[in-house]
């Protein structure tokens, strides 16, 4: 079906007209009247005062811009029809020299851009029309500020002439004639002044002023249209990921004057208080001025209530005191609007002679903290349900509120250099370059940063010991932010710019040099590094908080489980309300500078019997560790994973660690650094690991069965609650890789259950994490010896599918997302398309095999609320995060749950 | 539904009578009745003189080995039962003290077993059936030298005493009576020989030798089914894939004697030389002799042919001689066996007293060369089709024809150690430890071996310059092995127990100590190598190969093309049939040493500018290189793949290399080390190379579209030939991907086009190597601009879809093998179920967007027929190997389309 697009255009409404009992839009029609059109229109429906006006609709932005910036011939007729309508409602005409109509002309987009588009003012002015609004106003002065300023400002945004320009000029001016205000100059004063700016025009745009103000309006309005493809505008949109095929609409409204005289102002307001969310008036104004005044920062804005006055006792004189009247006015306009809305509102106003009018209402930004006690404040209220209230806070944000974080009102923090934000939270601390140092250090009582070109698993005790790490490499899922994360440590990775000389003990920072001790306040919420301390704000968590946790989690259908491997974190967890636990990681109980000895002498084991000889000595340490885990989850699930990195993080690096390592061990460097070579591997993500290390060495299964069975029955003697264990074969890729594991577990359960007498509750899962895993999953799960539990180990299902090593992404994704090949980083937030794909023949096959098949997610992506929201919708069971993540995915579940049920 | 197991096995007919006239069996029943046992029913019915006998079904050792060695109740009745049949046919009686019935029990399974089974020949003699055998034979001697040959195997196989024992006796009665030869004992000798094994039993076993012919009988049924279990048939089956359950079956044959005097005589026979494959009866035999004295080794045989005498003019007497109506009738039974069977039979004989009998025929062995020659020679004949002929051919045993091997005649090759048998042939040279050394000596004119630990890009030249490559590390499919195989250069990997010393310039092998410039030979066909130069035979290609490859290329339905990179090989690939290039892989070119310095240029630049300007210069190499390549394969299509490698595959890897590149390039060493540590990748291969390099750089995209792209168009312009090119893009998992350096290769092509002014003739594809552009098959093959052709690299598919890391598998591999998780090493042979599941699924997707999307193999499967049968299942077009799998992959793709026919 072809279409005549010009008879197709020739049918479109391209003028949506509103006012008080005229408005032909409404809230509804963002896309279509931009979101300052539109509520421009729903504020005339409800009958508050709004100068009248007409939007020129997103369409036409479209229009413009596909067709080499030409606007649709038929708009014409639409525009004139519509400033007929407002000229009637005003009782003035446009370009009438008595009764001149003056307008502004203001872009508005779907979504919010503060600052990104252009506005003008006072359109409509020329030589003439200037007298006849001095006439009608009784303030010839007035009138001429207005026709300097519009001069101003069609030059800069229609003309392309640098406004610098025209304030040097009434600069010079003011000099001449020794004055220092702009108040200082009369109507002639301005008279003279805008005879410099017309030419000033003329010399810079190589055209005159127009003095025809229907080629000033449509200049206005082709310019506001061509600005949505300005670079600024381009940049922002990229950056807040707003499609580009949203264009922007044009405003064309009835000017009212702030600026006449001590009974008019012009100021913005909010609803409730945007950093804390009380209920209270809250906003500025300036006495005869107009809007771009309060932008400028020329005059100093004054509050509107009293109890806000800046200066206790001082010169300030607040609009409640001001105008009353007006005041009580507008308190009850904005009660209405946000009732209407449902929503906090930040609205602009004018008052012209004591008349006040709204010029602008929407969803003002707030804090967090704000925002949770506004959404639970009005569902309490009445004004908007529970589920509206959970599903108004962004989950992400919560992150911010569980740690400390940098005081936004200290000035002058030096920024040393700036990462990667990977873990949130402030730190400040000496900075030390060796996880030795770390121990050491914090050991005298000293906060300590880590300080590391990257981290390994090696590094682990120094990041315990730290209260923050900063590496130079790295991206947003290296090891070190997955850890810190993990930890709930502030992190800040990838500080490229940064130099890290470990050796000679000194990071440099162009040309900065810090030395060991030296201290360093990182801010893990934005990246940035600060000389020195820098005072922090502790985390707030508001009685609002817990209530709105507490409805999320009446709403939610998926449960929320922690990834933790330590007591500490456990019990972080669980004070975060996390239902059990997903993912521990035995492995990082072996990095502890006593057990890794135990590994390593197992390692360098010639045969099976001396590689047993040496887990039973990692044997009580990890059988106390699961204990002290267990007693904190007692009740609830916990899930354990078999040893899973490669054997080779184990033993040394460094050259010089070898042989201390060797006198250790009692072994030769020679035979050492043999077994290092053996073990190194190209690959390692793909090498030597997880449920291979079982297969080749079952003797560490059986120890790490017997240490998590022995403490299980350890737990229910003690607290008389069983342990719900669920033993997690890591990497599995073949089912008899998981039968022979799975087997070994079992011969373990059977004998401690006849050695201690008592049952033990446990079940056999496996990771699915490899791309086979995923297609084999009916076999995997099939018969009463499969899987009971599958949990998709996202990090490695990510790395494999798109072929992509998450330590090495960090310069490929950083194009990649710039070049559009993909919208996120794949690693935080999960990719649907592909890995997605793998996780839905997984369920889908698994649950073939056996329905009721147990099915969760432990990799980094349950933390993430995209991520989690795709978990929902595949019907998973449980979501397992970092400790600090689990109020973030509590609050993305609930929405997830409450979105489906809104489809 | 539950089956009494007890009534079911008493409905069984366990056993099978074969013998003139009455056979109960056929050849069609190697699966009930064994090979041997089939066989012998069939020649029975075939009128040919078999003695007769019955055979014991291989359901009865299931039911042995699943019942505790206990045989089945019912089944001593059907066995006295075909004992009196046999009696009755043969005039005599089991046990029977006059004309005892004498019998050979042998075990016969499924598939040939040779020498894994046991034999027991002679039995029902006993201390009265001796006297009887006698006096029936006229012949005391006879019947006490089969005494004792029975006592001595019944007492090896059954009770279990070392035949050492008796060899003992017999050599010291003979030393104490002064006797050389069996032949010199007489009957009385025999008899106080026997007493002596008799007490040699008793000792031994502790018990004595049993008379009863029936506890004779059944002791020797139980030992051959129990033998299935023993050690030395597990591990055969385990290396020749038999499967455990086929079991074996038993057959009792009523004895013939081919040791009755000078007119009597054992042999074996073949219907054509198993060597050569000429058309010509070939075998031995032995006069007056049972079957284990040819196997025994201690007469020599004689030959049946007079023109195959051993030594001309000799006291050889061949059985043509000697026998000639024996003989002839012999070649009247192989004639017609031969044509019964349809194949080259191998035949076991007895004459005894002249009468002819035959014993066994089965299939005979033979060598590549004779086995391409019996085929095409019958198919000629009209005995078997063509197709018989193409299917009967192993297609990897050609490998072995088309490189030269080790002459087996030679003796005393000294083995330094065996490695893996990476990439067939074999080869002799002077060691030498680097790449540098390798290009110097071989410069010289010296063949050289290169020995590494392990090989990496960097030692393409020497690899090239070398006559063959030896590593310590790595698998079938390391860098070594994978570029071995592509060269054509025979190859031992993964040589394990070698310590190879770079820096000494050593190699050791337990006490060995050689040195650069020592000789070695590898052989790449078992992963031999030996000290010093070994004698090889050269290729064979007989004229039968060509017959046969020509009737394979009538049948199949797939293209074989090569993986071919430089002029050599694909000179090769043309010769050897292929139909083009299926993989270029253009950073070969790249490594050589002056080429490399561009690279290096390009890699150290600091932005794109200093990028391309250093490309340019390699742009003219390229360009040649890409020239020389499409001449060779004119009117072919030729597959180019874009740079792939990581680039610190360009830079040095070590420090004192480190030094003379920066010189080199004209940069400082900290710089150039600041890169390489930069480039450092932990996973390299699932970090910055295939399509992401262009991605990032699309200056190389540019340069190598360029070189193409005029290489096409000069070649056409020479030879008038278009050249087909495709451009492939490697590691896409994007859509986006492809689309960008598509994009940049079309805007290239139509430069060129309008430089040169000529069209060029190309298409643009993709890899598909990774799970994620599998999954999203779909979209990459959608649309005009989508790819137009998918090739599946399966080696990185398998690495990813595994998440096993090729280069580090092989100790994994080898375990998991043992362990039985997988049956075949999956880098070689397709992991149909899970990599062919994403293939599966890429075939499906990417042909639902585009059903004429062109689909092919690249990876190292390309050239393995069991993945080739998969990839003619699934629809492929085309497979592309290394130039001497070509004719292996010709072969496997008829016969996989052969095979689907059958169906």
């Amino acid at each position: 079906m072809t279409v005549d697009t010009s008879t197709q255009k020739a049918l479109e409404k391209w003028v949506y007209v509103f006012g008080p009992g005229c408005s032909e839009g409404g809230a509804k029609q963002a896309a279509l009247l931009g979101g300052k059109g539109a509520n421009l229109a729903e504020m005339a429906n409800l009958g508050l005062p709004v100068p009248p006006g007409f939007t020129i609709t997103t369409e036409v932005c479209h229009a413009y811009n596909e067709n080499n910036q030409k606007l649709p011939s038929n708009l014409k007729p639409q525009v004139a029809e519509a400033l007929k309508v407002v000229g009637d409602l005003t009782g003035m005409g446009f370009g009438d020299l008595k009764n001149p109509l003056l307008v502004s002309v203001r872009s508005g987009s779907r979504a919010s851009m503060p600052g990104m588009m252009d506005t003008i003012l006072n359109l409509g002015l020329n030589d003439e029309t200037v007298e006849g609004l001095a006439v009608r106003a009784g303030d010839e002065r007035f009138a001429y500020d207005c026709y300097r300023r519009f001069i101003q400002m069609y030059a800069d945004v229609v003309l392309g002439v640098d406004h610098g320009v025209f304030e040097d000029i009434l600069e010079n001016y003011k000099n001449l004639n020794a004055m220092s205000q702009d108040t200082d100059l009369t109507a002639d004063h301005w008279r003279s002044v805008i005879s410099s700016f017309k030419k000033a025009v003329f010399d810079n745009a190589g055209e005159s002023f127009p003095q025809d103000t229907s080629e000033q309006l449509w200049g206005a309005i082709s310019a506001v249209f061509g600005s949505w493809q300005n670079a600024r505008a381009r940049t922002y949109r990229l950056i807040h990921d707003i499609p580009d095929s949203w264009g922007t609409a044009v405003n064309i409204q009835a000017m009212v004057f702030g600026n006449m005289g001590d009974t008019s102002a012009t100021g913005v307001a909010f609803t409730r208080n945007p950093s804390t969310g009380e209920k209270e008036l809250f906003g500025e104004y300036l006495r005869n001025a107009q809007g771009e005044d309060v932008v400028a920062g020329v005059r100093t804005p004054q509050p509107l209530l009293r109890s806000a006055g800046h200066k206790p006792g001082g010169s300030v004189l607040s609009l409640e005191v001001l105008m009353p009247k007006t005041f009580e006015l507008l308190g009850q306009v904005l009660e209405k609007l946000e009732r209407h809305y449902g929503d906090m509102q930040d609205v602009e106003f004018t008052i012209e002679s004591g008349k006040l009018w709204m010029l602008q209402t929407r969803a003002g930004k707030r804090t967090t903290t704000a925002g949770i006690k506004i959404a639970v404040d009005l569902a309490l209220e009445g004004v908007i349900t529970r589920e509206e209230a959970v599903l108004r806070i962004d989950p992400q944000a919560l992150d911010q509120l569980l740690h400390p974080t940098i005081d936004p009102s200290v000035r002058n923090k030096k920024v040393i250099t700036t990462g990667l934000p990977a873990s949130p939270g402030a730190a400040s601390g000496r900075i030390v370059f060796t996880s030795e140092e770390a121990e050491e250090m914090a050991s005298e009582g000293e906060d300590v940063i880590l300080v590391r070109k990257e981290t390994s698993p090696e590094d682990i005790h120094g990041m315990l010991a730290a209260v923050g790490i900063l590496t130079a490499r790295g991206g947003m899922t290296s090891h070190a932010a997955v850890v810190a994360r993990g930890m709930g440590r502030p992190c800040v990775t990838g500080a490229g710019a940064m130099r890290v000389d470990i050796d000679a003990g000194t990071l440099r920072a162009g040309s900065l040099i810090l030395r060991k001790g030296d201290v360093v306040t990182i801010d893990g919420a934005t990246g940035r590094v600060f000389q020195g301390s820098v005072r922090m704000r502790p985390a707030e968590l508001t009685g609002s908080f817990g209530t709105l946790m507490s409805w999320a989690d009446d709403f939610r259908k998926l449960d929320v489980r922690a990834n933790a491997d330590i007591v500490r974190d456990v019990r972080q967890a669980h004070e975060f309300g996390a239902q059990g636990i997903g993912l521990s990681r035995t492995e990082h109980m072996f990095f502890d500078e006593v057990r890794i000895v135990a590994m390593r002498e197992m390692i360098l084991a010639e045969d099976s019997e001396g590689r047993r000889r040496a887990l039973q000595k990692a044997l009580p340490m990890q059988r106390s560790d699961f204990q002290s885990l267990f007693e904190v989850m007692a009740g609830f699930p916990v899930t354990i994973r078999l040893l899973d990195p490669p054997l080779h993080e184990f033993l040394p690096h460094e050259d010089r660690d070898v042989q201390a390592v060797a006198r250790e061990l009692g072994v030769s460097g020679e035979k050492l650094r043999a077994r290092i070579s053996e073990l190194k591997e190209f690959n390692p993500m793909l090498g030597f690991r997880g449920c291979r290390l079982g297969v080749l060495y079952p003797e560490i299964v059986q120890m790490q069965a017997q240490a998590m069975f022995e403490a299980a029955v350890a737990v229910y003697k003690k607290t008389g609650e069983r342990v719900k264990l669920e033993v997690m074969i890591p990497l599995v890729a073949y089912r008899k890789e998981f039968d022979l594991l799975a087997g070994e577990i079992r011969r373990v359960a059977k004998r401690i259950e006849k050695n201690l007498g008592e049952k033990i509750d446990y079940e056999i899962g496996t990771m699915v994490e490899l791309p086979r895993a995923a297609l084999l999953a009916e076999e995997l799960a099939a018969g009463e010896d499969g899987a009971s539990f599958f949990s998709f180990g996202t990090n490695d299902l990510t790395q494999t599918c798109l072929g992509l090593s998450r330590d090495d992404a960090a310069m490929i994704l950083e194009a990649y997302i710039r070049e559009g090949v993909m919208a996120v980083d794949p690693f935080v937030s999960l990719d649907e398309s592909g890995v997605g794909e793998l996780i839905r023949i997984a369920i889908e096959r698994g649950r073939r095999a056996n329905p009721d098949l147990k099915l969760g997610i432990c990799g980094e992506h349950g933390g993430d609320p995209r991520s989690i929201e795709l978990c929902h919708q595949w019907g998973l069971d449980y979501v397992s995060c970092s400790p600090f993540r689990v109020p973030v995915a509590r609050l993305a579940a609930a929405q997830a749950q409450l979105r489906s049920l809104e489809k």
